[in-house]
C-alpha cells in the first residue's frame, strides 16, 4: 500500500545521516554549547544575512511553538491565528496549556491579512477581554498555500504599527520557499517577521527545527523557558548538524522543490481528471475534491488524509508528498487512478 | 444621566443588607464553616429538593467559573461554549489561564443544542486535538434568551450520553426563572445539570454566588481548588446570609421578575416605535436595533452598552434593567424617547 | 467556649459597616470606576505621601498575592520567601498554580535578610534553575514578628541592587505599624517596597485589601490580570468604602493597636506563669510553649491553633487576638488559666 | 583537555547508531504507531515481565518528568522530592510551570524513606495546604547513590498505604542496576513503582527515554498530555530503535557497568590519596572533597563540576564517567593527579 499521508514517514536524507554519523567520534559539550551548534548558527545567520539573529535548536514543531509563544507573551495576552492554524487545531491546546487564548479568524486559504485581523483589535478594547499580542502564521499554511513577499511585508508592517509580534511557523518553510509562485527569500523572513522557525522534521531531518528570533528584545532569557518546557536537548548537536547540512548548498530548497514537484505531478493527474481543489495547490499538499465513490476507492488502497465532506457529493482528501517521494510511487498511483476513472 | 448599562450598579437589596448587618454581633468560624453557611446550604438544598447537593459560596462570577471548571477538567480537556459565552469573551481568558481551551459554536440566540455540539465531538477524534469534556451554558444567556425545560433536558441527556459535563452559569438565573416563557424550576436545575451557580451579584447581593454541584463525584476536594484560586473568603458568611435571604419567600424570583418587568416596559416602548431586536427579548436585557442617528442621541444622554453595527444603517444597543430599576426611570426615558422619535 | 483562633471571626467594625450601608442609596459604576474607589485611592495616596501609587481593591489575601505576583513575573522567574511564609505554606500552592516556584529560606523569626537571600542568588546561576526575581515578605510575619525601618530599608536596597522586586504582604499591616517596637510609617512602605497591600480582612473589614504598586512599571495592564484571575469585584466600592474609613482618623492603626494590646495582656499572663515564646511576641499573635498537660487543658476549653510540639515536654499553641477582642474575654481566660496553673 | 563533566557528551553507542541507520530505508508511520515502536515496547514488557505495562517514547528527561507528573496530578496536588531532586533543582521549575508544588525533604544521601515522608503527610492536613500525592525519586539519585530492593519495596508499600504514587526517574537507571551494591531487577521496577522511565540519553542513546506506566489507571489518555506538551516526536521510532537495542543482550546493563567501572578506578585513585566523598560512591558519579588548592588545579586542567565548598578547607567536585569513557582517559588523569599530590 502506498502512502501520501504525510511528509515525515522516512528517517532522514542521506546527507544529514552522514553528517550526524560523523559526530559519533567527537566529545561535545552538552545543552547546545558545542561547536556543531555554533557552526550551524553562524551558517544560518549568513543565509539570513542577519548577524544578530538569536537561534535555538528544538526537537519538534509543537514544542517550538509553545515554548516561543509562552516566552513572549504576558499572562493576559493572546495569539491571533487562522482558525485552520496548527496551534489552534492540532496541538491539543498546547498554547492554552501555557495560559494563553488563541483568537481565530475564518479564512478560505489559511492566510491572515491586516483586514482579517483589524476587527479583532477593534473588538478587544478593554480588560474584560484578552489582549491580542502575537500573530501566528505558517508558511506554507495548513492548506498548502503560501505568502507572497508583498503579503508578508504588509502583514509585518501592520503588526509593527499595532504593537503585535509576528510569528511564522516554518514546519514546511522549504516547500514555501521552493514554490513556483514564491518570491520570498531567507533574508526576507529575517526582515518581515519577529520570530520564525526553519522546519527540519518535514524536510529530511529525523527531528529538529531552528528557531530564529529576529527581534532579540523578546528572546532574552529564552534558554530558561526552553529548559522549563523540556525543550533543551542534552545533545543539541544532533539537530544542529542536520540543520547545518540542510542550509548548505541549497539542499533545503532542493528538498522543498522535490516535495512540490511530486505534488505537481499528482496535481496534473487530478486536473486532467477534471477534479477541483479545496485550496489553491501551491506546494506539497493537495486538497482534492473527489466524487464520494472515488474517494472511497482511494481510501481503500492508499493512506491519505480524509479532510471531510466538501458537500453531499464530494469528499475532500489530502495528498501530501515529501522530499522522499519517488517518481515510481506517483506513476503507480497514476496508473491505478486511471483505471478507476475510466 | 440615567443608566441602563448593567444590573450591578447598586449595593444590595434592603433585606440582604439587614441580614448582613445582623451578623455584626456574632463571632463566627472562618472559611465557610460557620452557622450562616450551614443554614444557607440547607435552605438551598431544600429549594433544589436535592439533599446531597454540594454547595460553595463564591465572591463573583468569573472566579466561580474558573475555579469550578479547572477543578473538573483534566489538563487536555476543553470547554464547549457559544461563541458569545461569557467564559469565551468577557473573562480575559480566565479558562485558558488555567490551561483549558474553549471550543466555540456560532449561535444566533446564544443557546447550545445537541445539534450544534455534535460536529465538535465528531471533529475532535484523536490526541492531536483537545478532548471536549464540559459544556458551558448560561441561563439567561449573554443575549438575554432562556432555555426551556425541554431544551435543557435534551442537552443534559446528550451530555450524559457523550460523557460530557453540563455546567450552567447562573449569573442571571433569577431573570431566567422569572421569565414569562420559562418552565424551569430549581429542582430541574438540580436534575438537568452537573453543576450550576445561583447568581447573587446581579440579583440584589453586594457580592456572591452559590455554586452547586449536583454530581458530587466531580466536587471531591473542591475546597483545595477554591483555596488555591483565592476563592475562599475568610468571612464566607457575608455571602451566605445574602443568598439565604434571596432563597427565602421567593425573593430571588421576585427580584428577577422585577428586572424583567422593567425591561418589558422598555420593550413595549421600542416595539411601539417599530424597532426590532437583535435577540428575542425574554428577560432583563434588550438588544435593540436603532437607526444610527437615534442611537447616537441615546448614547449621548444615557449610559447603555453599544454592541456594534447591526448593518450600515442600524446600531445595536443593549438596555439592561435590574432589581433596583424604578418605574420613574422608565417613565423619564419614555418621555425623552418619545420626543426623539416624533 | 472562647476563641483566640484568629482575627477574622467578626463581620466588621461599626464605622465600616456604617459607611458601607451608606452606599445603599447610590447608583455606582461597576468594576472599580466609581467615586468611592476614586476617593479611597486619593486618601490612600495622601497617607502614603505617594501621589503616583497605583492602587487596586481586592477581596482577600490569597487572591491578592497570586494576582500580583503572577502579573509581575515571567514564566521562569521565582519567588523567594521564608519557609514559614504564607504563600509557601497556607495558600494551597496558589503561586505554583500560576507557574512559579517558591524558593525558601529557613528562618527562626519569619524574617528575611540580605544575608539569608544572598546564597539563593549565588546558587541560581544558570538556565537549568529558576531565576529568583521577587522577594516576598509579610509584616507582621507569620510568626507575629515585625520589620524595623532599618531592616526593611536594607532589604529593599539589596533587592534594588540585585534586580529583585520586594513584595510586602500586609494582611496584618495594622498590627505591625501599631506595634510598640515599630518605627515604620506608611510613607516608608511606599519608599521601601515595590508593591505591598494594606490588609483589611484582619483589621475590621468584612472583606478587602488595598494593593499598592509603588513601582508602576510593573503594574501596567494589571486590571487584565485582575479580571483573568476573577479578582475584579463588580461592586468594587464595597471594599473601597471600608478601606477608606480605615485610612481616616488613624482608625487602621487604632484597630491594630487594640489587637496588639489584647495580646499584650495575654503575654503578661503567660510570662507571669514562667512560660516562654517560640517567637518574639511583638504583635497580636503569641506562640507560647506550654507544658503538654496544660496545652491539653487549654485545647479542651478554648479554640486556639495548635502549632506542634516544641519538644517532647512542651506544645506550642498560637493565641491570636483582634480588633474585636474584648477585655472581658481576656479576664475570663486569665481567671481560668490561673486555676489551671495553681 | 579531558572531561569528566557528564555522561552525555558523545552522540551514541555504535550498536544504537547502526540500528538507527537501518531505519533509513523504511517508510514508517508517524507519532509512535510504527513497527519499531511496537517491537521495542514488546521487548521492554518482556524484560519487565509485565505484559500490561503502558510504554511511551520520550525525547529527554525533563519533558518526561513534567509530562508524566502533570498528567497524573490534580491541580492542587503536590510532588514530594528530596531537596536535591532533579525536578526540584535542575529543571527550571518545570513541575511548578504545570501548576504543582514540589515539597522537599532534606536528605544526606539523596534518598527518600517512609520516615522522611511521614511528617509531610502529617503536616498537610487541610485545604489551606497542597495535597501531597506523588513521591518522586531517582535511581541512581542526584548524588550517585542507589536504592536497594528492600528500600524501594518499603517505600512503595508506604506509598500504597497512603494513596501516594511512586515515580522513579531513571535517567541513570543503567548505572543503578549495574552497581555492585544493587539487588534490584527490571521486574522489581515494574512491581515497586507506579511509573518510571528507562533513561537512554545518559546510557548511549543520542536522545530518548522509555516511560513505563505500571499503574495503567493513571496513564489513560496519556498521549493527549504528550501532544499538548510537545512530547510526541513525529518520528518516534528514532527513540524506539535505540531503546530496543539497549534492552537486548544486556547492553543497557553493560553500559551502566562500564560507566560505574570507570568511576570505580577514579574512586581507587582518590581513596589512595586519602580523600573523602561527600556521598557514598556507588555508581558513575563521585562527589570528592579536595583540599582547595588541589581542587583549583583540577579545575584548571579538567572539565568537572564544582559542587561547592565542603568547608573552608575543602572543595567538592563531581567526577562523572560514562559508557564512552576510555581507560586511557583515566590513566592520563591518574598520572597527572599523582604529580599534583606528590
Amino acid at each position: 500500500m502506498y502512502n501520501f499521508t504525510n511528509d515525515y514517514n522516512e528517517t532522514a536524507h542521506r546527507d544529514l545521516l552522514k553528517a550526524f554519523s560523523n559526530t559519533a567520534n567527537q566529545k561535545l559539550t552538552g545543552y547546545g554549547f558545542d561547536e556543531c551548534c555554533i557552526k550551524a548558527k553562524e551558517n544560518i545567520r549568513k543565509q539570513l544575512k542577519s548577524p544578530s539573529a538569536d537561534i535555538h535548536f528544538m526537537s519538534g514543531g509543537t514544542i517550538t511553538n509553545l515554548t516561543a509563544i509562552s516566552h513572549i507573551l504576558k499572562p493576559y495576552q493572546a495569539v491571533i491565528a487562522a482558525d485552520s492554524g496548527h496551534v489552534n487545531v492540532h496541538e491539543t491546546g498546547a498554547i492554552e496549556a501555557t495560559g494563553h487564548k488563541v483568537l481565530t479568524v475564518k479564512t478560505t486559504d489559511g492566510k491572515l491579512t491586516p483586514e482579517l485581523i483589524e476587527p479583532i483589535l477593534t473588538f478587544h478594547c478593554d480588560e474584560h477581554m484578552v489582549q491580542p499580542k502575537l500573530v501566528y502564521i505558517s508558511n506554507t499554511t495548513e492548506l498548502g498555500t503560501i505568502y507572497s513577499k508583498q503579503e508578508l511585508k504588509k502583514l509585518y508592517q501592520f503588526c509593527q504599527k499595532n504593537q503585535l509580534y509576528l510569528y511564522l511557523d516554518g514546519a514546511r518553510l522549504a516547500m514555501a520557499l521552493a514554490a513556483k509562485d514564491n518570491d520570498l527569500t531567507f533574508p526576507d523572513l529575517a526582515k518581515y517577521t519577529d520570530v520564525f522557525y526553519i522546519g527540519g522534521t518535514k524536510v529530511g531531518a529525523f527531528a529538529g527545527e531552528a528557531l530564529v528570533f529576529n527581534d532579540t528584545t523578546i528572546s532574552q532569557d529564552f534558554r530558561f523557558s526552553m529548559k522549563q518546557k523540556g525543550a533543551i536537548l542534552a545533545k543539541s548537536w544532533i539537530v544542529a548538524v542536520q540543520i547545518n547540512v540542510l542550509m548548505q548548498n541549497n539542499l533545503y530548497l532542493e528538498l522543498g522543490l522535490h516535495s512540490n514537484n511530486m505534488a505537481g505531478k499528482l496535481k496534473t493527474i487530478f486536473e486532467n481528471a477534471g477534479l477541483t481543489f479545496a485550496a489553491k495547490p501551491q506546494s506539497n499538499q493537495l486538497f482534492v475534491n473527489f466524487p464520494n465513490a472515488l474517494a472511497e476507492k482511494i481510501l481503500n488502497y492508499y493512506r491519505v488524509d480524509k479532510i471531510g465532506q466538501t458537500d453531499s457529493k464530494y469528499t475532500c482528501l489530502r495528498f501530501c508528498t515529501s522530499w522522499a517521494t519517488q517518481d515510481e510511487e506517483i506513476k503507480k498511483f497514476a496508473k491505478q487512478f486511471q483505471k478507476w476513472i475510466e
